[in-house]
Order: C-alpha cells, then structure tokens, then sequence
C-alpha cells in the first residue's frame, strides 16, 4: 500500500469547476517550474512519522484552490530578477502559514465544506484540525529558520501574529450588526491581507532589491488581499453554488458582518435593521431569510457598490508596480489584479 | 474604568492550595528578580488593540501554575554565568509558548478546568481559544526574531513542531487501550519533555556556553519532563482534587491511556482488560468505574512502578547536570528534580 504520502495527489492543473481562470493561469504558466518544485517541497515537508498529519494536510492542500500567496512569491521574486532557489522554501511556508489559519478558521466557523470537498475538520475532527494546523505552523517557522534570514522571520512572524488578531477581532464582530466599515476593512486586513502583502515582500528581500521595490510590492499584496476579500465576501452571496467550491450564504448563515450588509443596514429602513439584527445579532433564521437578505442587498446596490471599494484598492495594487519596469511576471500581475476583482468564484 | 491589562494581576506567591513547594520557593526566590521582569514583559507583549487577548490570555496567565518552563531559562542562564537580559524576553516566549498549547489543548481536550479555574475556553469559547493560541505563539516568534538568535529560533521552532506531532500522536492513541508503554514514552517525550529540554538549553545558548554544557541542560530538561508528565498522570488517579487543581480522573474520563493503565492492561486479566476496553476505547463509563480503574491500578501496583519509572528519568536528569560546579542554582534545580517526582499536585 502506497504510503498516505505517496498518495497525495497535488494537481498543479486547476479543476474543471474553474472558470475565467485565464489570468492566474498565465501568472502560474510563468512560474510553472518553481511551483512544481514548491508543490515538491510542500508534500516532503509535511511528512511525519505520525500518519494523520499528512494525511489531513495532505487532504487539504490536494484540494487545490488557487494556491495565489505562493504563486505570489514566486513571482514577485522572478519580477525582482531573483536567480537562486530560496523563494521555493519560503513560498511553501506562506502556504503552510496560510494552510494553518485555513485548518484553524474551519474549526473556528464549525465549517462543513471547504474548496468543494468536506473540510478537514468534517473529516479528521476538529482535534486534529487544531494541532495538525500548529504543526504546520512551526513546521514553516523551522523552514524560515533554515532559509537563515531574519528578515524574512521578522516579515513573517509578525504577518502571523496580525493574522491571528484579525481572527480575534472578526469573532468579535460576528453577530453584531453594529460594526462599521472600518471596523469590517481591519479585520479584512489583518486577516487576509497582511498575508499577501507578506508573500509578495518576501520576493524582494530574498532578492536583495532595495527597500522601495519591497515596500512597492507590499503595498501592491496588501491592496490586491484587501480586493480580494471584499470580492470573496460578495460572492458569499451571490456565486454559483458550483463554481463557488463553498456553500452560498455561509457568512449569512454565521453571522459575519460583511460590507454588502454593513452597506444595506446603513442604507436600511429600521425595519430592514430589524431584520439584520434578527438575522445576524440573534442568530433567528426561518426559511427564505437568505432570500430576503439577497433582496435587501440588490435593492440597495450594495453589492455594486461593494465592488466599487474592491476597485478602488485594486486601483493602488496595480499603481504601486509602476516602478517596475516591462517585464512579462509584471503584467501577468495586473492580470491578476483584474482577475481578483472580475472572479465569479 | 482600568483596560483589561491593567486588570490582569498576575500572582508571584503561589497560591495557598500549593503545598509542599519549598523546592520550587527555593529557585523561584533565586530568579525573583528575572521573573518578576519576565511578568511585567508577558503583560506588555500579550496587549493587542483586540481587547478579547489580553482578557483571554491573561484569565489563563493569571491563574497561575508552577511557571516551570519560563523559571527553567532563567535558572539554566544563571547557572551558566550569563549576566545580560536577553534570557527576560526568550523566558517570556517559551511561556507563551506554553500557553498556547495549554490554550490549544483544552480545546482539544473539551476541558472545562485548569489549574482549579474555569478553563478560559469555557469561558471564551472554544474559538477564542484556538486563535488567542495562535496569537501567542506568533508573538513568541515575534519576539525571538527580536532577540535575533537563529540558534533560539532553531530550537523554539523545532521544538513547536515536535509538540504539535507530539499531540497528534496522543490523538491517536487516546481510545487505543493497546498503546505500548514506547508509544506512551514517545507522546510524553514529544508532547511536554521536548519544551523542558528546549527552555533549558537556551539558557546555555543565550550564554554562549560550549555545546557540552547547552546538552547537557538539554537532556536535564527532557528527563525532568519526561519525569514530571509521568507523575501527572499518575497524579490524574491519586491527587487530592483540591491540591490538584483540575479534576481528578479526567485522563479516564478522555480515554487517554497512560502509564499506569498500561502497565495495569498487560498485568490485568482478560475480564480487566475487557473492562478497560469498554471504558476507554468504547468510551461506555458507568458509575462506579473510576473507583474500579483506581481499585485495578492499586491493586498492581502500578502507580508505584510508574512512579518507579519517572524516578529511572528524575535520575538521568540529576546526572546531566554533574558538569557544573556548585552554585546555588545547581542544587535549586537538583531539588526541583525531587520535588517533580514527590509533589502531590
């Protein structure tokens, strides 16, 4: 019997399900070899002598998904004319990272379905999904350490700890109808952001290219995550069930305070609140709630205008690569920034 | 009204249940001064604009416990001569360190006390614990990139992982009432021994001492935790609950097959080894059933021969620290030997 290892199957082609993909497969076309050797790294280095930690890491990470912050690295290093292989270790330990606070967020939302395939924790407990997720947490930071560069430590420890505040912060949130927009965009953030501004900075510093490149590519990974999930956050509601790979008004259903609904409660008579606040706050949902909240959202433009915002952080995603000159990996970049914000999953 | 930090008192005298700790008074009044630094610095680096950390890690921080791990580094530091401050700040991380895996634990575990409180997922929530854990473990990284020692950070990262693999194998083998004793030994030494080695061996590290002396520290520690995990859970079947501070017979009620069960199912006959299968890896508990384990573990005397086993480790450990000369905090750590393998707590 092939060890649970062996079996992992990391398909670097995405599943049928996807769509509009052109973009992230132009930018994944040329990165391709370092991504196989990320997808390498990434399947030796979840190995270990106690069986089920491949096996529930592996279940995840062969589930595919964009797999978009190691990609990130990977490119953002080949922009910064980076030669040598350390961007392969350290794009696999953004994915550990991310694969991590993936494992901890399915415990966290009690979540069924993640990517289209039951979650880890529907599958393995949420025990495991606890501690499996710690492993690989330390298991990037001892990749980090043999990588050797305090910089990238520094970048990445404290992107880890922002991401586990923002996660506090979101809990906070969750069932209060109250919370404001800005409230809503530090959550978004920390929680999603910082990673991606941390993937695409680590490029430059493993490059060695000077501070103003790193803070051009942190800043265009920070803007690109906050597009990214405000997008996420509107597809919540209105994706195709299929292409979505979740199930459509999970946030609903959990009480996350969103921006299409922080929109639709400031636009909202009080009898609309009343509804959120039933809804969201109380966590008393009938039959064709999810309906009603669809409604409330389409008739108040929200989820247009939500998208607006998603546009507007696009905006400074694709300004900050100005200062990189032609350069194939770069317009492969703004592809993505289109692609984030025009998705349909 | 005083914010959450300020609120959060962290006790420096144990609290009056302890008893016999006149060992652990002794080292602690040897590293006062060290300790009371290490207490304010945990205030200060576990504060976060998320008011729900500092609430959260404080209830569990502020309930005490023997603070073993962050005394461990400091007594290791001075044992080795160092005079800076460095060995303030890496105390304080491998204390977060713990904490997190406490947090993460009791999760795990569906714990509703520890150390005689309200677990603080009992009171928080079983979210707020997984990511308050996270939080604490990113800022101990955080904080060791701070402290710039690669070394360090080899040895907290790698010894992050091995728990974390350390608890997924006492996953796996909890419900298991055919565990080895070496099974048993490997979860031990994984799960608790590896961050007792690792919190004295950076006392050496941070020193600059020779690799003799950080080895020596190390297999110090990880004797002494072996010794002192071996006795908790001997003490899960025996501790007087009020000294205890948890309750008593929860390793029964989890399942977890532990030294004394062990050896109580290889000594038992085939109506007690039923009878352990049905408590344990079927999880049927009647009344009557703890005091039935209890009554099978007197009666071969296995919690005498586990007690013999961790005294086989608390002499290993004695031992280890024969390179060093006399100094007050060498025969503080020889009694912190005894009391570990004595205590009733």
């Amino acid at each position: 019997m092939p060890s649970p290892v062996m079996a992992t199957i990391i398909p670097l082609e995405q599943p049928p399900r996807r769509r509009k993909t052109a973009a992230l497969d132009t930018l994944a076309a040329l990165v391709a070899d370092d991504m196989a050797a990320v997808n390498q790294l990434i399947i030796q280095r979840m190995e270990s002598r106690v069986a089920m930690i491949p096996q529930l890491a592996g279940h995840l990470i062969a589930a595919g998904g964009k797999r978009m912050r190691p990609v990130l690295t990977l490119a953002a290093a080949r922009l910064c004319g980076y030669q040598g292989q350390r961007h392969i270790k350290l794009a696999s330990c953004v994915e550990f990272i991310h694969t991590a606070t993936l494992l901890h967020d399915d415990v966290v939302d009690d979540s069924t379905m993640r990517r289209g395939s039951p979650s880890a924790n529907a599958l393995f407990g949420n025990e495991a999904s606890v501690l499996v997720g710690d492993f690989l947490f330390s298991r990037a930071f001892e990749m980090m350490v043999e990588d050797g560069s305090i910089d990238v430590l520094r970048i990445l420890s404290h992107a880890s700890a922002v991401i586990a505040e923002g996660e506090v912060l979101q809990l906070t949130t969750q069932g209060d109808s109250t919370t404001s927009e800005q409230a809503y965009l530090e959550v978004v953030r920390a929680k999603t952001a910082e990673l991606f501004a941390a993937a695409c900075r680590i490029g430059a510093v493993v490059a060695g290219r000077p501070s103003s490149e790193e803070e051009a590519l942190r800043t265009f990974g920070l803007n690109l995550g906050i597009a990214f999930q405000i997008v996420d956050d509107i597809l919540d509601y209105t994706a195709d069930q299929e292409n979505l790979g979740k199930t459509v008004g999970d946030d609903f259903r959990e009480g996350k305070v969103t921006l299409p609904v922080i929109l639709a409660i400031h636009r909202g008579s009080e009898a609309e609140r009343a509804f959120w606040k039933r809804t969201l706050d109380d966590s008393e949902q009938r039959d064709g709630d999810l309906a009603h909240a669809q409604d409330l959202l389409r008739r108040h433009n929200t989820l247009r205008d939500a998208l607006e915002r998603a546009q507007h952080y696009a905006c400074i995603a694709r300004d900050a690569l100005g200062l990189f000159g032609e350069h194939p990996v770069k317009q492969a970049l703004l592809d993505i920034v289109n692609f984030t914000v025009e998705r349909e999953f």
